[in-house]
């Protein structure tokens, strides 16, 4: 059922001569098979080079969407939608379909009016409008970021029937923008000056505490996401990035930045965002997005999958940096083979993995797991749950399990 | 005047206590240096994350398009439009600002209508779906796409101000698909196979011939760019990429592929595409897009430049290998400085690269100019005219200087 890539190749020449192949024999009668020569679109001029100054996805594409759950959240605007996984393939996450987060909802404003104060534990407080930042020395680099609520209701066990569901609240971005770490420079740090406060301008006024470390080492104000400027639900003009760290510190409409000597202890990062575990004690603090991966395709919203070759393809990353190797499973874990993971790999960003086989209409339980550049190894929801219990929201990076069932169709399942 | 980046930073802290500084004191009785704490975007409900399931650029920034020159052809159809590099970051160009180049208009169809015919010096002529495509092994990897007439109104001098014009017939994407090796060694290739020649599917009937050699090596078959299906204008559903090779030959709404023993000897490598040098003859197959720059910003399109700190960015990109190094002149090539790559620097892909200076005011000519992997050096336009005389319209990669004038402005311009 399972093959390397060479094997692959050489079932797939087999296969070539059977009803499976890839490809179809040229007409012999079959008018099925008679290539359409004379199709409208080859007969009529197409769209002019005027027609769409901004272009957009074919009609045909229409169902490649974000999606919310209304059940989800009380209101509509401290909600979340999800990135269609299950459609996408490469890396970069399309502007238009990245997931979003919002505590207020997303607000738009005049970047012309757009200001960042620097105060606190600084020597100058300082105060710069978006031209005043574009002068400082700019820095390009794709970055994951990822909800750390993702794949939470996979704590209890499989809910949502879908990877846009399960794994949605993740997008990967090329970011142009600033370091962090020349900001905070040129208001000149005091000597007790080890957290700072990130502070939203929409109307939820999200704070975060960020420990001085990170902040020099890292972090991008950024003003471009995908070489265009941020959209405004990504935090348009300006918003934080805090490699490989829980996407609710990547403050948007970023106004303010407090210097600070301890953290603040604010809602996001106690009655939220903090880990209940099975002993009634709360883990803190917990930043870091540790190495996941999920398969898109086959997935229960994309295609039922068919006899023959097929191609598993998916995502991995990792918060402690680049992805070293992805292994997957057609049988819930029991047997594990080396994806085809494409490079670049870059740090702290996704990674696309393909794997190809031929299937013979056999049921299987697809499973990816992620190993990152420190060897860590993404667990099992077990192993997950054996340690933290089943109180957690946040943080589960376990392995994903996909039932194929024999006419093809996908579910989520989970398997002990 | 230039410096380098350790000393624009102490450059940037010394001014930081005069009017040039990057960030403003705050408050000081200055209103103007006020924080907008109270600004309209923080006191309301900002959009829900239903408002868009497929996501826009805000309102602000709705002069970020492609745009054309009415007079460049004969119809609206077979013409071109222009990526707005003067006002993009990073690398990867937004697929809705991507530049469209058609000879017959661009064509909506139906994917499950899309066949892709193999005939010709093959074992098996195939008809494949787009479904079938996608059963073959998959690979995502990023490439710029430049059309051989980019800049090729630069040939007679500076005639157009602003990049978006003299090179915005380049997008560099991320693309999937399959290799096109593997789908012709499916039908299978014949003794003699020798060249293919590629069509599309609209109503230009577009068609290149390409060397089996370069066929055999990276070229793909591709059906995503940035993440989702290809734009319709990008040959959806499916294109050929020809990395590091001219545009014109990645044919797009690809609907067959003939194998043959020789060129065609098509329209498009005969009439078109081929540079009449000064003695009347013609080069022919000049396929590779050499090493190439641009200064993106300052341009002419972009703000006007102020004293002080400030930011040159561009980018580069190679036919014939990954960027090395790139230059950066501020007095129209008698002194070079080494700008600023940034990782990754893929092959036959765009690179980012920014040069960090402190500007006192007075006029500068701005140069760029690309050094790749192979050693070659992007030439002047002069260099290029010397071997190749004036008559030609393609493969123009010669050094771009813009001329910034004491009040800030930037033209296009040429220096001998």
């Amino acid at each position: 059922m399972t093959t390397t890539r060479r094997q692959f190749l050489a079932g797939a020449a087999v296969a070539a001569g059977t009803a499976a192949t890839s490809g179809r024999a040229l007409a012999e009668g079959n008018p099925e098979n008679l290539p359409p020569n004379v199709a409208e679109w080859s007969q009529y001029l197409g769209a002019s080079v005027d027609e769409a100054p901004y272009g957009m996805p074919s009609e045909y594409e229409a169902d490649v969407v974000r999606r919310s759950v209304e059940w989800l959240t009380a209101s509509r605007e401290s909600s979340i939608n999800f990135t269609p996984l299950y459609a996408l393939d490469g890396t970069i996450t399309p502007s238009g379909v990245a997931f979003e987060r919002h505590h207020g909802g997303a607000p738009s404003m005049n970047p012309a009016d757009y200001r960042l104060m620097i105060n606190g534990l600084v020597d100058k407080p300082l105060l710069f409008t978006l031209e005043d930042l574009k002068r400082f020395p700019r820095v390009t680099k794709t970055y994951f970021l990822e909800c750390a609520a993702n794949s939470g209701m996979e704590w209890r066990g499989a809910q949502l029937n879908g990877c846009q569901y399960t794994h949605g609240m993740i997008h990967n971005v090329e970011y142009s923008g600033v370091l962090l770490k020349d900001i905070l420079e040129e208001a000149g740090l005091k000597a007790d000056a080890k957290w700072i406060l990130p502070e939203g301008a929409d109307a939820a006024g999200m704070t975060r505490s960020i420990p001085m470390e990170k902040a020099l080492d890292d972090c991008l104000v950024a003003f471009t996401m995908n070489g265009e400027a941020l959209r405004i639900e990504q935090g348009y003009p300006v918003r934080l990035v805090v490699p490989g760290w829980e996407g609710n510190m990547w403050v948007k409409w970023m106004r303010r930045i407090e210097v600070g000597d301890m953290p603040w202890h604010h809602r996001e990062e106690t009655s939220k965002y903090t880990d209940l575990l099975a002993n009634g004690k709360a883990r803190r603090f917990t930043w870091v997005m540790d190495a996941k991966s999920v398969i898109t395709s086959p997935s229960p919203q994309a295609a039922a999958m068919k006899k023959g070759p097929n191609v598993l393809t998916g995502l991995a990353w990792s918060g402690n940096g680049a992805i070293d190797r992805v292994d997957v499973s057609l049988d819930g874990g029991q047997n594990w083979f080396h994806a085809r993971v494409q490079e670049p790999r870059l740090p702290k960003a996704c990674a696309r993995f393909y794997f190809d086989f031929v299937w013979d209409g056999k049921p299987l339980l697809l499973q990816s797991r992620a190993i990152d550049s420190t060897g860590y190894v993404q667990p099992t929801k077990d192993e997950l749950r054996e340690v933290r219990g089943e109180n957690s929201i946040y943080h589960n990076n376990g392995i994903q399990t996909w039932h194929v069932r024999e006419n093809g169709e996908v579910e989520n399942v989970e398997v002990s």
